[in-house]
C-alpha cells in the first residue's frame, strides 16, 4: 500500500477496493458488467491548497462518486487520483 | 439510525423516508412508478466548510429536492449523501 | 397560514395566491390551462446566509417569477420554496 | 405613475414608453409587428445590494436592452421589473 | 458629437466610424455587404464600477470587437453602447 | 515595429511572425494551407488590471495559442490583440 | 533538457516521456496507435500567479492528464506547455 508519488495541491491517490468477481449465487461476472468500485483506501495525499489543509489522511477508507478521478497505473496496479472534494465520506 | 460514517466538508447523510407501497385504494405500486421520497432524517453530518458551520444536525427531519444527492448503500440500507445546500428545510 | 417548517439559509416558503378558476365570462378553466400564480404570501423564512440578513418577512405579499422555486405539499396544501433572490418585489 | 410596490435588492420597476401605433405614413401596425419599446420611466427602485447603492431613481428616463426584465401587470398596466444592471443609460 | 445621455456603470457610448460606401474601384457596396465598423469615437462615458474608474474618455478614438455592444438610435443617428471591457485599444 | 495604439487593461498587441511561404523542398504553400503563426513580437502593452502589473514588454518574443486574440489591421499590417493570459511563454 | 524559454504566470513546460515504440512482443506500433504519454519531466517553470508560488521545479518527473496542455515545438523537439493545476502528481 506504499507508493512513491506526491499528489499536487488538494489531490488524493486512492486504491479502489476490488469489485466482487462473483455474484451471491456464485456466477462469474464478465469484466464489463462489474460496476466500478466506489470504496477505496487513501494511499497518498497532497499538501492542500493555500489556507485549506487536507482532511483525509493515508490509510483512510473513503467513499467517492462513481465517475470521480482519473485512472492511473503505477507498477502494474490501478489507482485513482482525485481532488479531496470528490471524496464523499470517510467510513 | 446509527451509521459509522463521517461525511466530508458540508455533506450530510440522509435516510430517506420510505415511499408508500400502496395507493390509498390499496393497489400495490410497482417499483418504478414510486416517486422518489423527498423527506428524510439526517443520520450523519460533516464538519462544514471553513467559516461555514453546519445548520442541520443528526435526527433532523429534512426536505430535499427530488434529484439531490448520490445514493449510497451501507449495510443493506439505502442512504443519500448530499451537500447541506441541497436541503430545503427542516420540518 | 401557519406551518411548522424552517427553510434553510436564504430560502422562503410562499403560499401561492389561488388562480382564478373561472374566466370573466363564467367558464371553468380546466386545470392545465390555468397559468401558474405569480403572487403569494410568505409563510416561513430562513435565517439568511452569513452576512446577508433576509429582507422579506412572514406575511409579506410577494411577486415572483413564473418558474421560481420548487413545489412542496404540506398537509394537503401546495407551497413553493424558493430563494429570496427569486422574489421580485413586495406588494 | 405611482405604484404601491417595493422591488427587492437591486431591482427596478420600469414603465415602458408606449410604442408608436401608426407608422409615419399613418398605417396601423398590428400588435405583433410592434417592436418592444426600449425606453421607459423608472417608477420604483429597490434598496440595492449590500455595499452597492442604486444609481437610478424614480422618474429617471432610462434605456434598456430589448429582452431585459420580466413583464408584470399591476392594476391593468404593464410594467417591466429588471435589475439595475440591465439598464444601459439614463437619457 | 454631443449627446444628452448618461451611460450606467462601466458603459460607454460610441459613435461608430462610417463604413466606406464605395470600394477602391468606385463600385457602390449594397448595405448588407458592408462590414460593421470596428472603430469609433467615445461620445459618453459612465461613472465606472465601484473601485474601478474608467480609462477611456469622451473624444477617444477606440477599437472594439465586431459584435460588441448594443445598437442604439438617438435622434436619427446610430450608436453603440458597450462595456469598457469591450474596448480593445485607444488609437 | 512602432504603432500608435494603446491596448486597454491587460491587453497586448502582437505582430505575428511571418509564416514560411515555402516548404523545405522549395514548394510554395497556398495561402489557406499555411498554419497560423504562433510566435510573434509584442508591439504595444496595456497598463494591466488593478493590482496586476503586466509581465511582457514591448519587444518580447512570445508564444501564444493558435486561436488567441482578435485580428486587427493597422496601416496595412495585420496584428493580433490578445489578453496577456493568452500568452504562453517568452522565448 | 535545457531550453531558452520562460513560461508565463503558473505555466510549466514539460518534456513528455517517449512512448514505447514496440509492444512487449516486439511489434512496431504505427504512430497514430500510440497512446499519448502521461509522464514527463519539467524543463521550465513560470513565476506563478500573485500570492501562489509554484510547487513543481525544473527536473521534477510529473504525471499529467491525457489531454493537458498545448503542444509546442522548440528546436525540433515536442513539448507540452500547461498550467501547474494540470499536473496531477510528482513521481
Amino acid at each position: 500500500m506504499s507508493v512513491n508519488i506526491k499528489p499536487l495541491a488538494d489531490r488524493v491517490l486512492v486504491e479502489p477496493a476490488a469489485a466482487e468477481e462473483k455474484t451471491a449465487g456464485g456466477i462469474f461476472i464478465p469484466d464489463t458488467a462489474k460496476e466500478k468500485p466506489q470504496r477505496g483506501v487513501v494511499v497518498a495525499v497532497g499538501n492542500g491548497k493555500p489556507d485549506e489543509p487536507m482532511t483525509v489522511k493515508v490509510g483512510d477508507k473513503v467513499l467517492y462518486g462513481k465517475y470521480s478521478g482519473s485512472e492511473l497505473a503505477l507498477e502494474g496496479k490501478d489507482y485513482l487520483i482525485m481532488r479531496e472534494s470528490d471524496i464523499l465520506a470517510i467510513v
